[in-house]
C-alpha cells in the first residue's frame, strides 16, 4: 500500500505533466502532493501521495481535495474558479493563485482590458459581436487580423487568423461564441517571461525565446536571442503584469518582441511550457518556486545556471494509440541532454508527451543548444508497441513505453 | 485513490532517503518505483507508486516486491542477499547490483581480500580472532590500529580505534564478533568516487572530498581539493573496483588520499551519501544513473556542471522526538542553495534528516561553497514542535515539520 507521510501538503487540481513536474520538485522541499484529475493513473499520480479521480469543474472533487491539504492550487486553466473559491472558503484552505486571477485569465477580453488599463503594452484589440465588427477592425488595421475566442482557448485553440474578407464568416463559425479581434503583430520573436508571486516578493526568470508551429510551442531557448535591453524590458513588463494579479504562484507571461519593445500576448496563472527549461537552467525551477510560493516559503533564485534549450516531444501520429517512443536512447546518451517523459499512456496527434532539455557541457551557447535539442527531438518517433523499429531489445535501447 | 501508471517499474528494497531521491529522479525517465520498507509512510513513499511494508530481511516481502516490478534493486546494505537472489530467481526479475556484490560488501574481510587480490591498493589488514592477534598487529604496525566488525557496520558503526594496549579488550567487546584489524592510515583527506556499472559501460564521477566527524559524513565538496593527479588516480582505482563487482547500478567507493596515492577504504553497492552533490553538481545524478543502469538504459554524463558542496542535516537532539526543523528559511533564501528534506517524522541523535547543496551563482570555488554549505547547516536546529523559536508563523518562515 501507499501511505502518506509529511507536511505541508499541496493539493493540485489537474494531474498532467505540470502536476508531475510539481511532484518531482516537491519532495526535496518536504512538500507532498495530492492531485485531482479525471483520468485515473494520470501523469502526476506516481509522484503524488494520492490522486482523486474527478473533473476539473467538479465542485465535489475540488472540495474533497481542499479538505485533505494545507494549500490548494491548480495546473490547468480549465478549472472552475467558483469551485476553487467555494472549496477554499468552506474548508479554510488558501487557494493560490487567487481564483479571481484564474477568472481573469480565462476571459481573454477581460484580461486584455485589465492589462491595457494598467498601461501594459498590448496589441490593439476589440470585442467582436459579429461579422460587421470584424470587418471594421480589418478595415482599420488591414488584413490579416487575429480572431480569438474569449473563453476556453489554449495552445492556440480558439485562435483563427483572418487573412482576407472571405475568411470572416468561416472564422466566426470556427470560434462560435464571444470573441475578440487583435491587430496582427509582425513580431521579431515570441518570448516569455516566467514570473512568481511570492508572499511578499515577486521574481521573474530571464526571458526565453519561443518557437511555435501549428500554434503549439515547439522549442524554447534561454536567454532569448534578442538585445539585452529587450530582455530587460520583457522582465520589467512581466513584473508589471504580475503586480496586477492576486494570490501566489508561478505565472507565465507570453510576449512579442517587436521593434525594440514588447507587447504582452497572453498570461497563464500556472507553470508554463516555455518555463520547463528552468528545471536544469535556473537555480530554482518554476515548479519548485510555484510550490514555495503556494506554501508561503521564500522564493528561490530565478537566475540562470547557463544557457539552456528545451524542445517538446509531440505526438507525431495521425490517430490516438498506446504510447511507445522510439529513439530515446540517443537522448539518454547525449551529455547535457535531459529527457522528461510525462507518462501518458496514449499518444495523440500533437499531444505533449515529454520534452528534452539541453544544457551546456563545454560552454555551448544558445544557438548550439537549440540545434542540439531540435535534432534530438527530431530523432524521436512514436511507433506501434508491437513493431519495434530496432533490432535491439526495447529496454536496453532506451525505448520508453507505457502500456495501455 | 492512488493508481499507478507507466513502465518500466523498479522495485527498491529500502525506502529511506536514498529511495526518496531515487523516486525524485525516476519520473523524468518514465520510471516508476515500488518500495519495500518496514516503516509505514517511509521517506520514499510519497514519490513511489506503492510501498510494501516489510523488513529488509523478510523473504516474503522481497518476493512480493519482485512480483510487481520489472527490475529489483536495494538502497540499504542490510538487505538479505539470499532473499534477493531467491526472489529474482523465482520471478525472473533481474536484481541489480547482483546479490553476490552485496554479499561481498557485507563482509568487510572478504571485500578487503577481494580488493587486495586484484591489486587494488588498500591499507594493511588482518583477520582478528582474539586479543593476541590484535596485539600482534599493533606490535607490527604500531598503535593506533582500527578494529572493524566483519559484518553489519555502516556510518562508522562497528569501527573502533585501538589507541593503546589498554584498548584491546574493550575494543573486542565492543565489536563482539568476527573482526578484522587495519593499519591506521594518516590520510591527507578522505575522498570518494561514485561509480556506475551500466549494461556494457562503466562511468565514474570526479572524486569528492569528504569531511567526517563522529564517523558520520558531514560534508562533501567536489571536486576534491587534492592535486589533479590524485583525483585522476582515485577515479582510475574506483574503476578497477567496479570491474571486480557484478550487476548494474551505482557504487560508492570510499578512499583515503595519502602521499600522492589513494587507498580504498570501503565499497557500498548503492547510491552514497557522498554522492548527493551530483543532483545539482553533475549532468546526471547518481540516482538517475542508478535507475538508468538498473533498467538497462544508457548511462548519463557523470561530468560536473561546476564545483558543488553538500552538508548533511543531522539530528542535533539528545533523544528521539517528532521532527521540527527551524531555520530552513535561510537555506531557501540563499541563491544557489538547495534544501533536500527527507521527510522523516522523528529526529534522533545524529540521524540523517536532510542535506543542503550549494552550487555557484557567481563563479565561487569549492572553498567558498563548502563554507557556505556549513554555515547554512549550522543555522539549522531541531526544535520542539510546540516551541517555535521565532515570532513569525511557522510556514512563512520556512519551517519544515512533519507531525508524528
Amino acid at each position: 500500500m501507499t501511505v502518506g507521510a509529511g507536511s505541508p501538503t499541496v493539493g493540485v487540481v489537474g494531474g498532467g505533466q505540470l502536476g508531475r513536474m510539481l511532484g518531482e520538485a516537491a519532495a526535496p522541499l518536504g512538500i507532498e502532493l495530492v492531485v485531482a484529475d479525471p483520468t485515473p493513473a494520470c501523469p502526476a499520480a506516481p509522484v503524488a501521495r494520492e490522486q482523486l479521480v474527478g473533473g476539473f469543474e467538479d465542485a465535489a472533487t475540488i472540495r474533497s481535495l481542499a479538505e485533505r491539504v494545507d494549500y490548494l492550487t491548480y495546473e490547468i486553466e480549465l478549472v472552475d474558479p467558483d469551485a476553487l473559491a467555494a472549496a477554499g472558503e468552506a474548508t479554510g484552505t488558501p487557494v493560490h493563485p487567487a481564483p479571481e486571477t484564474l477568472r481573469l485569465t480565462q476571459d481573454k477580453l477581460a484580461e486584455k482590458r485589465r492589462l491595457e488599463s494598467a498601461g501594459v503594452p498590448v496589441a490593439d484589440f476589440r470585442p467582436v459581436g459579429g461579422a460587421d465588427e470584424l470587418r471594421r477592425a480589418a478595415a482599420d488595421w488591414g488584413f490579416p487580423v487575429m480572431l480569438k475566442a474569449r473563453h476556453g482557448g489554449y495552445d492556440g485553440r480558439g485562435n483563427v487568423l483572418v487573412e482576407g474578407p472571405g475568411d470572416v464568416e468561416p472564422a466566426l463559425e470556427t470560434v462560435a461564441g464571444p470573441a475578440l479581434v487583435e491587430r496582427f503583430v509582425e513580431f521579431d520573436c515570441e518570448c516569455s517571461v516566467i514570473g512568481v508571486r511570492g508572499e511578499d516578493e515577486v521574481a521573474t526568470y530571464p526571458a526565453g525565446e519561443n518557437v511555435h508551429a501549428e500554434e503549439i510551442l515547439r522549442e524554447t531557448v534561454a536567454p532569448a536571442r534578442v538585445p539585452a535591453a529587450v530582455r530587460e524590458r520583457a522582465q520589467a513588463v512581466a513584473s508589471d503584469v504580475l503586480a496586477l494579479l492576486s494570490g501566489r504562484g508561478t505565472i507565465g507571461v507570453e510576449l512579442f518582441a517587436v521593434g525594440g519593445d514588447v507587447l504582452v500576448n497572453e498570461v497563464a496563472p500556472r507553470p508554463h511550457n516555455s518555463g520547463h527549461f528552468t528545471i536544469e537552467g535556473a537555480h530554482a525551477s518554476q515548479f519548485e518556486n510555484h510550490l514555495r510560493a503556494v506554501a508561503g516559503l521564500p522564493l528561490g533564485s530565478t537566475g540562470l545556471r547557463g544557457p539552456t534549450a528545451m524542445a517538446n516531444v509531440l505526438g507525431d501520429v495521425e490517430a490516438p494509440r498506446p504510447a511507445a517512443l522510439d529513439g530515446a536512447g540517443r537522448v539518454l546518451e547525449t551529455p547535457g541532454a535531459h529527457l522528461h517523459w510525462y507518462g501518458k499512456r496514449e499518444v495523440r496527434p500533437l499531444r505533449k508527451m515529454g520534452h528534452v532539455t539541453v544544457e551546456p557541457t563545454a560552454g555551448e551557447g544558445p544557438d548550439a543548444l537549440l540545434d542540439r535539442a531540435r535534432d534530438l527531438v527530431d530523432g524521436l518517433t512514436f511507433v506501434h508497441p508491437a513493431e519495434p523499429q530496432t533490432g535491439r531489445p526495447a529496454r536496453p535501447d532506451g525505448d520508453l513505453h507505457t502500456e495501455p
